[in-house]
């Protein structure tokens, strides 16, 4: 039997997003995090991107468990994806669990697979490693660390961390721990570089409490207050602000009202008595007694405060006096977004409130003093930076090198370039698939580059159809073709254009006398491209549709 | 005649960019900045966006002056197609002069207007108005603020502006022209809210120096710098930098090598003798002796930088040992590009250094405290922050009022909104256009929100047209439709689902029988729309086109 440890990245690394990776033993696969990403700008039209899982696809039947390290969706959100091709039992804290159930529940899945409640201090043996589940601080309650033994040596993997003396619920990551197992000797540290290019140390949740009290205190009406829904200890923090100052807490938003649901449930969220009412029940209160929690963080188009500041929320309109507060960061590729809903708040009239005028919100990942305590608390002898764009991997590694880790023993791999341990001595291995697949309304990975390729043509110029009647028997095109255009021009304005281009082609081909269909249809591109590009300086999609008469 | 002072902002007013501004006494208009906006990331297709000045189509020959504040894109950009409209005397410094001839030339229009050279302090009698051009400092050379004197008072506009006491080129503001103007007594203050957001003092262009320093003494190779093309007085530092390391300096990119002609040849750039040499030239000299400085830090696709990092520059690759700095933040909108951009060159193996990993840029414009100074110093009765969104308008305001402007005298208005001044009191006047104007290859304004629309949905879920044979006699249709589909699924793969589409098309109009055409349309669009969701989960655009057989 092979005595070859790899880890095999397939999301996560060279991305901010669809983390997930498998660590390879001998006959045992174990797989950490399944995870999805929201699409970047220029992936049209496309609704989600889950993991390419291709490789394990034949060795389905090694895998003997699922480790999740908490219940965000860049964790958690393709494990539906992935539970219709296979199954195995799933360890993960018990919010992270409530999460999964709830997501599990809309795909009729919940029953399907075999779930473990695990908690922090917990070791677990899965197959033929060893998992320990490690305190650590992130944005959402019981976000956990990993110490992996393997037969040929201790892995860390960090999870999404911060380190917060005065976190706002839960414990302190657990640094005694942490330096203990490097006494056993780390074979190699994964740690989380979203946060790779910040100087210093991310500041504790703690922070918050007394700007929201401030701004608690002097707000003359309502407070809207928008963060992400896994949110819990944030919501936590403006339920207990509103308490001490008189307010109710109403919310808004599906996943909100469901996360919180869940969280309460299982005891992560305390809220006193009376402080959380339905919306309807805001309207009979003074604006200076409603707090109002509602989803969008992220300028989501359809979520609650992107409608709200379009005026399309069916119960909550902006009026004078009302203050919104952005309790979030965009995250990368959202700041055009969010800066358009925090304008349109402006326009209706709220005062709104927003990072970093002030420091209503601080990251959950872990600058780069924090990462270099983490690197000295557990002295690995090897170092992958995981979670980022490239540019936070490298960012790591730098910090890596300034506290002395041999750059020759730190990997910067993307997505699909395997890591192989033999003997304690670390390399680069095969390469395996690791890109994306596109999720775009039922289909899952249907929609290719060819696909999205035609999408972004058509969104830069649009289309011009032209249908060329030709005769059944000769062949020959008749008559004038009809042209069917959308996104180049405004149809209505240039109806003499279009008719110029259909008489363009009729001339052409009446010029060319029979020829083949393929002839054709070369002839209407070369006519229409030409023409129009000179009309228009625009290049939309051409496509012509011969039919027989 | 009216004694009212009218304010007309046509641009730049809820927006970063086209900047463009009217200001009316009787007869007189003077217009000040005619600039453009790169489109934001949903204005799909479009090239620029210029401003909408029907405003002053009936008022042309009543325009005595366009006075230019600078040789920035945001500020000059329009001027040709404003050209194209009307005449009018342009008045701006040696170097924006220089920009703009460079740019009417390209359009055949360089003899067509009259052009003042004007230079800091000079006054100068447009009109009823009456222009002095004040010191200010900011990211080109020869950057200017205004004072107008009129009829009914002083203003002041600030042009883009930051407070920088130790400037690499030119002179520092005239913090005691400002004052003396003060003394007059100003009516209003017009101020560049682009960094309202921003606490503290923008730092002098001075601190990159040393970094610069640093970066050029330790690279092992090449030095590839991108910055903005017009950012005249970073290419001095770089040329400066580069000549005391003993490196040669080449420059790749259209606008860049044009603009630095342009500045040389004004006297804007001094250029120690070898310094400068052609792209060709740097093949022959060892890598620790070349610097090239390339356009395209805002990741724009078809710039030097973009085409580098994706290994298509004809002249330019990566190889291991190049250090790369982007000098220049990212515009709003822009990270995700830039982004890209920075991982794809460390994919390539370059060592990249950006902000804020190194301060190898710093802003043009002023923070809070150069904000609250140039209020200080102007002690204006009125204030009007222009050249910002809504979010940056209110920071300004916000800055305004902590420094004891009333807030009643404080207008915070977008495009369109004029602002009247009558006997020293000042007050909202009418709405007049102000929104965008959209120039799409040739066409200038044709596209509008209809066309953008549909670009939209085509860049979601493309598009599915079913070409439909009816009889020509009877109206009825005959036989299947042909489907043609592009962007909506992948048509190789999905033959059988656009097949069973055209059967069912073809089922449902055999059992309607005869109908009107548009009837038939409505089928088409039902039937399609309602079999293809219900496949995909996707809505794409449906368009039935009918042929007579």
């Amino acid at each position: 039997m092979s005595k070859v440890l790899r880890i095999v990245p397939l999301g996560g690394l060279g991305e901010i997003g669809k983390n997930m990776m498998a660590v390879e033993y001998g006959q045992d696969i174990l797989i950490i995090d399944v995870g999805v990403m929201f699409p970047e700008n220029d992936m049209l039209g496309i609704d989600l991107v889950i993991p390419d899982w291709t490789y394990l696809r034949d060795k389905f039947d090694r895998v003997v468990g699922i480790v999740i390290t908490h219940g965000h969706e860049d964790h958690i959100g393709a494990l539906p994806y992935l539970l219709r091709e296979m199954r195995a039992p799933i360890y993960a804290t018990r919010l992270a669990l409530g999460f999964i159930e709830n997501k599990l529940k809309r795909q009729g899945l919940a029953k399907a697979v075999e779930q473990h409640a695990v908690q922090v201090g917990d070791q677990v043996t899965i197959g033929t490693f060893q998992v320990e589940f490690l305190a650590m601080n992130h944005s959402i309650p019981d976000g956990v660390g990993l110490a992996i033994r393997t037969p040929a040596g201790l892995l860390i993997h960090s999870g999404d961390f911060k380190f917060d003396y005065t976190p706002t619920q839960g414990v302190g990551a657990d640094f005694g721990r942490l330096a203990e197992l490097s006494r056993e000797g780390v074979l190699a540290l994964l740690a989380d570089s979203t946060g790779a290019e910040r100087p210093g140390f991310t500041p504790s949740e703690k922070v918050i409490d007394p700007v929201f009290d401030e701004i608690f205190r002097e707000a003359p009406g309502r407070i809207i207050i928008a963060t992400f829904s896994s949110l819990i200890s944030r919501v936590q923090q403006v339920i207990n602000c509103a308490a001490r100052h008189g307010r109710k807490v109403a919310l808004a938003g599906y996943s909100l009202l469901e996360n919180v649901r869940m969280a309460q449930k299982l005891g992560y969220l305390e809220v006193p008595a009376g402080v959380l009412v339905p919306l309807d029940a805001t309207r009979r209160l003074p604006p200076k007694q409603v707090t109002l929690l509602v989803t969008g963080s992220q300028g989501e188009p359809g979520a609650a405060l992107a409608r709200i500041a379009r005026g399309e929320h069916r119960d909550i309109d902006i009026v004078p006096g009302d203050t919104v507060i952005l309790s979030a960061n965009p995250i990368p590729g959202n700041e055009e977004v969010v800066a358009r809903v925090i304008n349109k708040l402006f326009q209706r009239g709220a005062e709104v409130i927003y990072p970093p005028l002030a420091q209503v919100h601080v990251s959950g990942h872990a600058s780069q003093e924090e990462q270099k305590l983490l690197l000295a608390l557990t002295k690995p002898k090897y170092f992958i930076p995981i979670h980022g764009e490239l540019r936070h991997l490298h960012a790591h590694a730098r910090t890596a090198k300034a506290v002395g880790m041999p750059p020759e023993n730190i990997f910067i791999v993307e997505n699909g370039t395997v890591i192989e341990f033999e003997d304690g001595v670390g390399r680069i291995g095969e390469r395996v698939p690791g890109g994306y697949v596109f999720v775009d309304g039922s289909g899952v990975g249907d929609v290719g580059p060819a696909v999205l390729r035609d999408r972004e043509a058509l969104a830069r110029d649009g289309f011009v159809i032209a249908v060329v009647p030709v005769d059944q028997a000769t062949g020959e095109p008749i008559g004038q073709p009809a042209i069917v255009s959308r996104g180049f021009v405004y149809v209505r304005e240039s109806s003499e254009l279009l008719e110029e281009a259909a008489r363009r082609v009729e001339q052409a081909l009446l010029n060319n006398g029979y020829c083949s269909p393929r002839a054709v249809e070369m002839t209407v591109k070369d006519v229409l491209g030409k023409f129009l590009y000179d009309e228009t300086h625009r290049r939309p999609m051409i496509l012509p549709v011969i039919t027989e008469i």
